[in-house]
């Protein structure tokens, strides 16, 4: 069985869990209805299923290939990016002067959850290109805007986003590329990048390259930092492909998955590039991409968990062991009719369901930090978004490598074997804890920045938010919700605890706090993850939801229920880490 | 940096928590002393170090080749066979009368255990031999033990396990290879096995394969299923090598992970071959390969979980990135002085320690089973065995995948390229918990034959050891100890209710009981961990064992503090599972 856009488990979560009708009531996006919905996601989703999903196994084996400083994409995906972009999907947030949709970020995100689940290495292509379009248009001069934006809207050119070095991988201040302005306003870039995804490639007729680099005499560290725009091919004053720029493809890494996905060694030697918003101001702005990226990372993890979930249950209802304890024919039963068999099925699903509605619910929160009628409206927006970045990038993706896992699990024998395909979904999930900024790294920000920096303010409104939920719940009269609403306000009240202390912890310890770090996203990611889903099970009709109130029971009792627990490891504090000899076993 | 035996751990898993030298005290191996102990570790560690572990990742790359039916290890692996084999390393616990060392189990367990964490591919040839060699020595005839076991011990000839078939993975009973009794009162096989590991190679130059086949007219299900041994090579009547047997490898699998390992299909057609034991009672002989066996699948978990831990502790002692707030030089520090890297590295260190503990105590227990000197003894040694199998099979690899997934973490980009060496693991460590028995068949047999099966006694007498190490700790003025101690008191009694659940729910509902037989396996795993390495904190030296002790408390703290909240899972039922509707999402 190949992929299917789970449209109806994709709405339940963008709109019954993260309210995205919201987003219309701003009156900023008056095209927007049901129907436009319904046909973006059938569209993309029908591209994923019938294009993308089938190159995915082969463009694994394949991988790619370089050759003369030249990258080709594994076969057949050229061609599908050709009908990618010939149906418009790459340009359905930008802006409709050149060339875009103009729909909101959380219905991107929603089309695109489905590219990343049947083709996690094709998607991250369209995905570059998002950020830079992103960056282009809140930071780009109107020359550079008239120039660039058309072209990377349709997809015709595709965008990367240049910043680890082999000294600056999470430090990004650390890096030494150098940019030297020359006469006539440009500037001449030198040195080399790594990990550069969709570096270079055969899909698009030019790539745009954002690169971070250090402007003569520069501060030292993140204050020197500036972007810069280097298009591979130069274009000519009409916009046309011109002379080739001094930028190659040095390397492909041979990476542990997302094969078809090339990771490139990037070489700039005094390549011609232009400043993007202001000089030192990089850093900055890179954010600002990085917020968008980070939450379509997040969303690779909910996409791979999917098509993880979708081949193995569709491989425990064919394969045939044993008779289970669910069996009601005779003979040998499909290992899905086995308790723990189901068990892991539902715990895939029920991860899959919270992941996706915490994606969803930052995509509606930055579009409502933009588009919101008030300022103090699309304030509140912002401080949501903000908090729920870290969550969704770090817990989604642990999730996903988690769910990847268990699909490896039910397989048996053929997980572990390649042409089953469950093999091919835990090599790739690997990598989105990883990019993006690691997953500690997330939950430094998180603790750092997005809690201590505001006094807690935004965290203790969503814990509000998860209490009132799990009041409603308990009052609704349903069974089920009664039970998920009592673990909900354990959940909320650990989360109230775990904010009480870090508040405490992180003026008189910060090595105490960042030893909690870790904990302190788990626990914000469960909580999170079962209010929004519980307030998706309130806001739909019942009837409609009955597969998400079990996932979310489940998820209740088996993965919330642990949160009263953690605190025990919150607190643990430093000098237990700093105290353990870790060199005694390097020996 | 490459893998160094951790012989002190060892020793101390060994001594201290698996109380090893109560198997000296049977009397059984009057040779056994604590100077052969370490020079065993010590040579057997010599060779996994510096022959084994420089060819694990060139064996991951080249993998194995099939030419004309036969298989080909990667590049060094002949030779690397032909040193371990000469050094009498195969033979550790074989009989003397058979050239073996005649050595405890527990012993070549703790000696093989740096052999898979060099290098798990080549560890499965010597962990199927020993099966091989356990199998016939305990149910062979004369003139086989008399024809086999020499060249088994030595090595010369290696052994495989024959029981997969494409319809039959966890259910052996549903195989169907047949077995004609000939005139001459050998067998005519034939059928196709897959999944047979080092099923066919160029290490050695004979293989006995030992298969379960049905003969004629045998009973349906697993009660018609016998034992035969079917060597690759027929051997003369003076046990040289004779004519080809009718076996051929038909394919080796693309397999995910442990790429130097040839996993087999094996076709047999009218091939020579001997009943071993009785006609029928091939399953319960295949059983107890299989407890060995699944031992030693368990230590692969922790095995490469130290390789992982050892690889990525070096790396972030070197790593030098940001400043870390342990940092006390100028300049980037190396990634170990961050909180959250080192919150990584002692949770791996703290999982391989606990399984370690796990795997030799099983190992003991086992030797005392066979050795101890009264009945009773025996007896009792043997109900724990039983018991810590299964516990030590799941935990063990599930911990092992953890173990490896944070490894690659902690490399960040790193990770995930594979010249990185943290992703082999990370591959490698994903079949332990699928084959010999995916875990969760170890958590039916779990609650099914081991705690149901003696209404629960062997796990009580484990609760209160657990408690009764739980009170020492705290008795002993210790501090880490008596937090440490408090912890392990909590897990005990949450281990008691859930076996009392366990006991109450499994005739009433048996759905029930299996609904919760993974968290049962998780909740016993934590606390035996953690009651092992406490006794080893209790009987070892203080100074000898701090590092032990910080891992211990990290444990205490972080993991086994959530088995309380684990029994809203445990409890759960099977209801939720099978209300769930799994076919919906498979649209």
């Amino acid at each position: 069985m190949s992929y299917a856009a789970p449209v109806a488990d994709i709405r339940f979560a963008l709109e019954a869990c993260a309210g995205f009708w919201r987003v219309r009531d701003t009156g900023a996006f008056p095209d927007l209805d049901e129907s436009l919905l319904e046909a973006i996601l059938e569209g993309v989703g029908a591209l994923a299923g019938d294009v993308l999903a089938p190159l995915n196994a082969s463009g694994d084996r394949e991988g790619v290939r370089l050759s003369n400083g030249r990258v080709f994409a594994p076969s057949g995906f050229a061609e599908a990016y050709a009908q990618f972009i010939a149906a418009g999907w790459q340009g359905i947030t930008a802006n409709p002067s050149h060339g875009g949709q103009g729909m909101p970020r959380a219905l991107a995100l929603a089309a695109h959850e489905t590219i990343h689940a049947a083709n996690m290495a094709f998607g991250l292509a369209p995905m570059l290109t998002l950020g830079a379009i992103e960056a282009l248009e809140a930071h780009g001069t109107d020359a550079q805007k008239e120039l660039y934006l058309p072209r990377l809207a349709t997809g015709e050119w595709t965008g990367t986003m240049n910043l680890t070095e082999p000294q600056a991988g999470s430090d990004v201040g650390a890096l030494q590329t150098r940019a030297t302005p020359a006469a006539d306003g440009s500037y001449r870039i030198t040195g080399q990048k790594i990990f550069i995804t969709w570096g270079d490639h055969d899909l698009a007729e030019n790539i745009v390259h954002l690169v971070l680099a250090r402007l003569p005499d520069a501060p030292a560290g993140s204050k020197g930092v500036s972007l810069f725009v280097v298009p591979k091919f130069l274009p000519t004053a009409s916009g046309e492909i011109g002379p080739a720029n001094a930028v190659r493809c040095l390397g492909v890494e041979r990476k542990m998955g997302i094969h078809g996905s090339p990771t490139c060694t990037m070489g700039y030697e005094d390549a011609t590039g232009w400043l993007v918003g202001g000089e030192n101001e990089g850093l900055a702005m890179m954010f600002t991409m990085m917020n968008s990226a980070r939450i379509n990372v997040a969303l690779q993890g909910v996409a791979v968990g999917e098509a993880a979930y979708q081949k193995t249950v569709a491989y425990a209802h064919e394969r045939l062991q044993g008779r289970g304890e669910g069996a009601t024919a005779k003979g040998a039963s499909p290992i899905s009719v086995h308790a723990d068999v189901r068990r892991m099925l539902l715990t895939m699903r029920a991860l899959v369901q919270a992941g996706r509605a915490i994606c969803y619910a930052a995509g509606v929160e930055t579009d409502l930090a933009y588009h919101a009628r008030d300022e103090d409206a699309r304030r509140v927006a912002r401080a949501r978004a903000d908090l729920l970045v870290p969550i969704a990038k770090a817990w989604c993706t642990d999730r996903g490598v988690d769910v990847a896992s268990l699909g490896v699990q039910v397989h048996g024998g053929m997980g572990f074997v390649e042409d089953g395909g469950a093999a091919q979904f835990y090599r790739d999930a690997r990598i989105a804890p990883i990019y993006e900024g690691t997953n500690g790294i997330q939950a430094i920000d998180l603790i750092n920045r997005k809690v201590a920096g505001d006094g807690g303010a935004a965290m203790r409104a969503m814990i509000a938010e998860a209490r009132a939920t799990a009041h409603a719940a308990r009052e609704s009269g349903r069974p089920r919700l009664l039970r998920i609403g009592a673990r909900l306000a354990a959940g909320a009240d650990t989360m109230d605890e775990a904010t009480d202390w870090l508040l405490e912890t992180i003026g008189a310890s910060r090595r105490d706090a960042l030893a909690g770090a870790d904990t302190y996203l788990r626990l914000a990611g469960d909580m999170t993850g079962a209010m929004l889903t519980t307030r998706g099970l309130l806001n739909a009709a019942p009837d409609a939801a009955d597969a998400q109130e079990t996932s979310a029971l489940f998820f209740a009792e088996t993965i919330l229920a642990l949160a009263p627990s953690r605190l025990s490891a919150l607190k643990l504090g430093a000098d237990v880490l700093f105290d353990a000899d870790l060199g005694d076993a390097a020996r």
